[in-house]
């Protein structure tokens, strides 16, 4: 079976129920989540080992997040407790054209505080198949940088492919690092890009546009300034409400560029997590199926988060392939 | 007032709330259903008198299940208990492209060891208007088969009119029995039929499409092959997703061919049971109405079940006719 | 800073959870409301001062509603408590072509019972700078009506703008007094009108259509009939269904006429209050911009009230604005 | 089977969560009860046949009241509709020396305007075995005093047995009738008296104490005021806290006195409706049993009571046969 | 680390929030668990690895089952998907002298099914350091008896230390094997035996009374007939009512008598699978302590136990050692 | 009217329901504390005038915190703004001889950073009758401690009463300054001391033991320390388990020592905040009452606040004075 490591902070989300703003009522739901957990929750989901590697607090709150990755079949022997308290986000979910507020509380996290000489990557990394990491790790803290580097470096030794998804936000890099310099430096560790003309033109400064033409262009740009990236995988969203998205994705695999047909989601359940979605079928396409359907599936998974309350994917592989079959209209199965 | 008998399986039905997977939260919804226990319970709601025929377990779940009938103003003196346990489902509700999935639990049930001698059909049928069978009480046991058959005999006897909504299962019928003679068996015994060509191929072992040309074909033909069957009442759907539905009626009365509206329903709310309420506003229809009416009040109770949580139609006379009338805004009534 | 004085009743509405008919289920959810009191909750968010004038029950339920307004930071402290009970309403909230149903309990409430010797307007109207009614208060109670009646006669006399929302409902009006005549005198006091042409045939007696024309021509003839009115702001809505509608609005103020661009609500989570959030929406946009800027920051208003939960708009003024601009597209606010 | 009929007001019980206050949370629960209802319920599940006759809203609300005693077994069709809302208290739960607090809104409800010519008692006390009357439904406004009365003395012309609940409550009584003269009056047309010393002190102007002793002479006393009496049947309470309750029964049968043992109920899942639940058990104990043995169940079911949610006692006859036997220790049945 | 292996059943349990009967409300709460599961997940909790071994239904109930033990980091790479349903049982939660009721489902279960041949009990029981078994599994089936009798030869082979809970339930044993002489053959491969004089009785035919003087008589008759039990712990319980219990431990470990102190739990939170949690924390105890504190850390497990919801204990081994070190009033820990 | 001003830390306190362990369910419940804001809005609740000073979060979660306050009714007008978190803490619910466990999050939040310079200490005090101050706000951080000290000092120049709760946390004090040395400063500008031997040893190094002998002694001695210090309160709490309390008050006034009688509190709703509510009903009773029975009423209250969930005490100046006059048994009040 194949073994794909995550690395990155573990987050508890808490919400009101259903469109209430926080101050409408003293009931809450909540959901573990972090984009690197949510991949290593859908991995295992679709039937691939996982193991996620993280700081939680030692309190509860950390056991319960701990509890909840081996709920869903991740390995979280790597998973160490910290002081520092957990990590946690609080949302109001929006509707039509009101927008969801999230509120972020990681400043202090557990997690931001990792000691880098605590993880072992040579270790974790035996009999890996797979590396994933985001934009997001190295943004939060100097010694998250520097852990995630030490595991790309350790990885590219072992000769693991590694997907980045380095999506740039700008209201994290608080720290002090230069944001632009670092990610260039860990998309050169990396092999499979996750992004498309709005994360190149963050790396490289350019400023190509949403276009199929300029992904490719974009696509090529990068390869050239990182030959290290073998191919690119992209997705593309329009929103008409926060109820109602249309979704594609694209791909320039270095030979060809595809486009998988649009998927329309009329009644969004939930809209966060999306893109993890997307990563974690794309990564479980890419071990098991060639490019073309590799692409399809991240799409597919995409679409169906859309459909799953909580931040992490919990479809099967067989409802996926379901959707890129073409089955789409949602009839019960009894 | 009218009486209307029904003869099946009454089965919890459990769910986690919304969209959430049953591993996402230990927070459980019941409702009590099965299909001709809905027809019984929304016949009751339309201002008919209604007793319907089962067995449950001895138990405070059998209990429950007779209460719940009950509710709604069944009259539940012929609903036996049993020491087998009454049959359940659960329900992970889907969205958009996500199916909803059922897992059934009924084939120990109480039903399905019902015991043909206590079952006075004399008695329960004397001034009956009308008998409902469904194509799933056959399917599920000889002895539910049996106590059909002689119910049906009876009703024959009496010359009360019988509906019988034949749909074929295929993962039921597992006790030996061959579906389709045995189906056109109890089809014998009928007076109107509910369903279309599907079901009339799943009989004749024919093979008509779903257009309305082939759907007065198949009516025609099962008249000749089924004499006693005096009308034919069908209603087809379109699937945008699981959220967004599309209904029409039609029916061949042995004169006329009429088809309704369409209705769309597009924010679906839950769609189970909704052919249970199309049955049951057919049968209301006929005891009431015209044809043609009749065919309208099957169609628009079976779009307003949409609307309506759990797995019986509860809304009322007045209600539906308001729909009949063109009143489709959904206004707030105060 | 502004001052906002409104009057009327303070109800509390009951329902069951989601779709539920009230006798699926025993749990309920409640929020206080009362179209003027809604007003005052979201004028008092848009971040104006507020104060609302009213009479609750002497029981914690009267003392539950108060506690309500000032959570949102409405001034209460000229909300009176009487033994009478608290007016209220419970709703089972339909679906698609499904109606909500409200049934009322209002007849013996406290507020209709209000004495009019304890409201000191005087007290009550110093530093005010506006003063807002509705056509329900007056069609509650002689007591009701003679209150609003002074309060207005004071708020003239101070010189303070008055906006009226005559919205008439003909299942109220059961004291006695003739709605036409009473809602003709009380905004022949009023400066700001807040209705259309279907208003102005109630108070006129002419039968207007509801196009931007007949709206223009109806404003002309109610400016003639009551040359006090500077002013008139409509809204118009097409309903798809229950869960699905459109909204626009327009105005006459004496020199121009002007009609916003129209929203498309596909997925309304509750349309209660939209006319109040409206009303707040169009009182905010007149304290502090100008008449264009003014209707169409009603009109954001009552299109983002009908994505909250509850009877009173809750957004912020910045949540507004940015619909204002055209964010439509609901994305996340992180 | 025996035919039980009770007539007294349905109402709505409407509470906030466990032991919040109303302001603390927007979730509700609701129960249907009212005291005469309540015997009606548990008669009924204790294997009765019993008739409800009351009016309720022409509502949903009502609808569901009249739903909520089907469910239970009770025949509603003497259940009436009436333009006016139904009655309903909301309860904020107590505990320990924190009072339970109640607050009645039902002086202008459905049942209080009962239209005397629409109760058919004739019809409705035909095979009737018992009739049940309690001293809140002639204190609620003189329609229902002037049905008691009709009903009582169509119940002495059938010979039926007739339990008189007479509690007095000095916060209704508001339309004008005197309580003492009227209810001395209805005492005097029953033969089964539920209460002791207070109760006839009330009735007689006496000042017994709570004594067996007293209890003795007072019944005594009582008999001689109003031979039609048979027995009297009284029970005893020590409430250490709100929580923490201690019950006994006494009885005076005109031969014999009788005390049961002492139930010692540590912890009160829910006090309300536990008279109630005494005067079920002790009707069906009449109706079954020898004095004793129902003076005994009626204490039992009256312990019982304070286990269950609601106002209606829903244990089986074999719960309480159980209790008497003297299994105390709730040891899981399997 | 220690390594134990646990065989039996796990069963979803479906109950209505706090004591409400069934029919009172639709919402639900469910627990997975089953008594050898139970204490697999309590040693996992204590910090122990823990390995389970079973059949679930090969559904999404059956994959939330695995999940669930997952989550509490039991693993569950031994138990099987099979095509039968998962047993489950309804629960109603009693009060004071109100028993709860408990409603089976597991005749037809997927762990009745099991196949012999599928469990490969060398691999499994390698490294294992403890072996647990109860009295439930050979009661269910003839195939789960021949699992169960495989796995303990081997167990013997091995050498691992065997410990048996025989608990007898006279209402499974149904499918003809004799429970006596059954229960007799599987001790007779056992080296701990948890029970006393009732399980001895059952198990030998003797007549012992509850005292401690028989416990001894008893456990000393016990080993001459299965000289291989070197160690007997039992528990005994007072139960005032439901909510109120006195319980403490015994043992003779073949050498000395010994009796814990009692724990009184004057607020029962949950009853159910206390049993278990004694098990959980006597083998904890005998896997790192000497037996007294092994006898003290069981009891100790089992009244904290009774204050956890649901069916497994989740206490920490730290809470377990501070209520043995007489730590008893409950202060808040910050 | 009274004005008493209050300043500390607002806290959100988020815990799973009932007894359930946070990974038990993803259902949260959250009310808004912390200590000093608690005895704002008990004094609230009780009639009096309240501001209480504070920062929040400038995020959905601080907007919150302040509507929670505005909702009892507290003056919330110099609670401000801050880029920083809001404090929280989440509490897993013990029973019995399980303790409760709380899991803090302060240790970045938006109070410890308040900037002194922000908190115009000159017009809050204004027209103030009360000052009331608690020994967690020091122990948060530099700029907390000063503030604090500032307000203490212009307090002190207006003259204004001044209660001190100084009770030590260990865990806290850690930003650098000597808690010993820093309470004495801050007691030493106050007037009226909460607390008893335990919080006079921390202060002044001595071992007086818990007895009302030694509580004396420990009086005069601090007296004698602190001239400033009027009269000394003090409770005393015996926890037979986490359900089960029994409290007592007792004083020192500079003249008589008191003590009041026990309250035996069997069935424990919510022990959080007992302390504040005893502070509460403290200050109240020296605002309207003579010692003795301000020390009677601060008892009340405490006992009260046991039975109501949340942080603060909710109830009414009537229900404690009613528990003062010994009416413990908490019949329902209709």
């Amino acid at each position: 079976m194949n073994k794909v490591v995550t690395f990155g902070e573990i987050m508890m989300r808490i919400a009101p129920l259903g469109n209430k703003k926080l101050k409408q009522s003293n009931q809450l739901e909540y959901y573990f989540g972090g984009t690197e957990a949510n991949v290593a929750i859908s991995l295992s989901q679709l039937g691939n080992s996982t193991q996620h590697v993280s700081v939680v607090s030692d309190d509860f709150i950390g056991d319960a997040a701990k509890s909840y990755l081996q709920k869903f079949g991740v390995n979280t022997s790597s998973i160490l407790f910290s002081e520092h308290p957990l990590g946690f986000y609080f949302l109001e979910t929006g509707a039509v054209m009101r927008s969801s507020i999230i509120s972020y509380n990681r400043s202090n996290s557990a997690f931001s505080h990792i000691d880098p000489k605590i993880i072992d990557w040579n270790t974790i990394l035996e009999h890996c198949n797979w590396f994933h990491w985001t934009g997001i790790t190295p943004a939060l803290s100097e010694n998250a940088y520097q852990v995630l580097k030490k595991g790309l470096e350790i990885a590219n030794e072992k000769g693991i492919p590694i997907s980045a998804d380095p999506a740039y936000r700008s209201n994290l890099w608080k720290y002090g690092r230069n944001a632009k310099k670092t990610l260039n430096e860990l998309v050169g560790l990396s092999s499979i890009f996750i992004g498309g003309p709005n994360e190149i033109n963050e790396l490289l400064g350019t400023s190509y546009s949403y276009t199929n033409e300029d992904f490719l262009k974009s696509s090529k740009k990068l390869v050239q300034e990182h030959p290290n990236i073998a191919k690119i995988f992209d997705k593309t969203r329009v929103s008409i409400n926060a109820n109602w998205h249309k979704i594609r994705a694209r791909m320039w695999n270095g030979d060809t560029f595809e486009e998988t047909d649009e998927f329309e989601i009329t009644h969004v359940v939930d809209r966060i997590g999306t893109g993890d979605a997307y990563a974690s079928g794309l990564i479980h396409g890419l071990l098991h199926y060639d490019d073309t359907k590799a692409l399809q599936f991240a799409n597919a998974s995409c679409a169906l988060k859309h459909t799953i309350e909580g931040d992490a994917n919990l479809v099967s592989e067989k409802e996926i392939l379901n959707v890129i079959n073409g089955n789409l209209n949602g009839r019960i199965v009894r």
